[in-house]
């Protein structure tokens, strides 16, 4: 965790998890073969429509998080993933959800590519 | 809105709504004749135990946005607001809540300070 | 100044001075009847290219905070702006100054509008 | 690189920059076996006096950017550092430097740890 990232509380800004949460599913989607970085090419996006998050512990500067990321939801238009931000593997941080719409580039909706709903189902 | 703040759809990071909610509740206490800063120098802390929102439009670099914002609970220990970020009065962008624990400067429970529990009732 | 721009020092984090820079200079463009979001529109861009500051007194949580801005050189295709961050009129927290090329949206240098660059002289 | 960091230029916005710097100089640190954390647990801050960076080519959504951090000076009470941020090893996307002043918690002056000197040397 960066020291960009702290408050004068001492602890992660909680705004800062949401960006962490991207990282996860970011790799999530990579591990899977999916670039985001290629679905924009393709004129897919993936905008964040709902967000969530609970914070049970405070995350500190240079706490080295693990970020666990799964689908719990997706449809044909839609995708839901759900977050457990961790710390030496064992302490759970945060957890949390966001819901994303498939849309192009003007912001219509679209359907998520079927090779992409294959792979998150 | 900071073009610090846009990402590349060319719209506000919705990271970034969860800072403007804090403007949003500081202002709130503010009119209460509350001070978040004279609070934490009275070492009273409300750490942001969960948060959750829904974007429904986006916002552009350079909107003006407001931010409406309301106690929906309180009780001993807790608060939580409830927020709109809305665009020339009109449109509503966002909605949230923050739900938010008192905690002493080493994060231990506190009750609320009895002004700011009827204050904000 | 936000708390989310905090750090753990309980002072604003230095990183978040070149996104008030951004707001001096904004705001000095619209104080001369330029946009930056129109001149966008027109395919001008002016991404920064050199940035440095000096950090004299540190900037705490709910400080406000007032940023002046002048324009200390233009020519055919950049434009430097210099930047003092003070607190209550009377102290000077930080000075700095940031330059930017004209480009087009593709990066290629273009030169400044003539309007634009006799607005700034 | 992540998506937050991105504006709506589509690159990185330049004030995130800074905050990667933090994580070349940690990184330095700690190869010298040196933990940000404990300095500061042992009540010696490095505040940044003063910041600057040149941006040579930008930086763009998942790049994988690599920070070369040196120390170009240290005396009783001073480090400066100098960076460089390359993507792929083979691009410099932007140089930069800062200065740290040492002081203790309430920002008063203090002589660096003389082995913190001597690594730093």
């Amino acid at each position: 965790m960066r020291y960009a990232e702290t408050d004068q509380m001492g602890v992660a800004y909680h705004g800062n998890y949401f960006a962490w949460f991207e990282i996860g599913r970011t790799d999530l989607l990579r591990s899977q073969g999916v670039s985001y970085k290629e679905l924009e090419a393709q004129d897919v996006h993936l905008p964040v429509i709902a967000a969530q998050a609970r914070f049970v512990r405070p995350a500190h500067y240079d706490d080295v998080l693990e970020i666990r990321t799964q689908v719990t939801a997706v449809s044909g238009a839609r995708v839901t993933f759900a977050y457990e931000v961790r710390r030496g593997g064992d302490f759970v941080l945060a957890t949390g959800s966001t819901s994303h719409a498939a849309v192009d580039g003007r912001g219509r909706a679209r359907r998520l590519p079927e090779l992409l709903r294959r792979l998150l189902a």
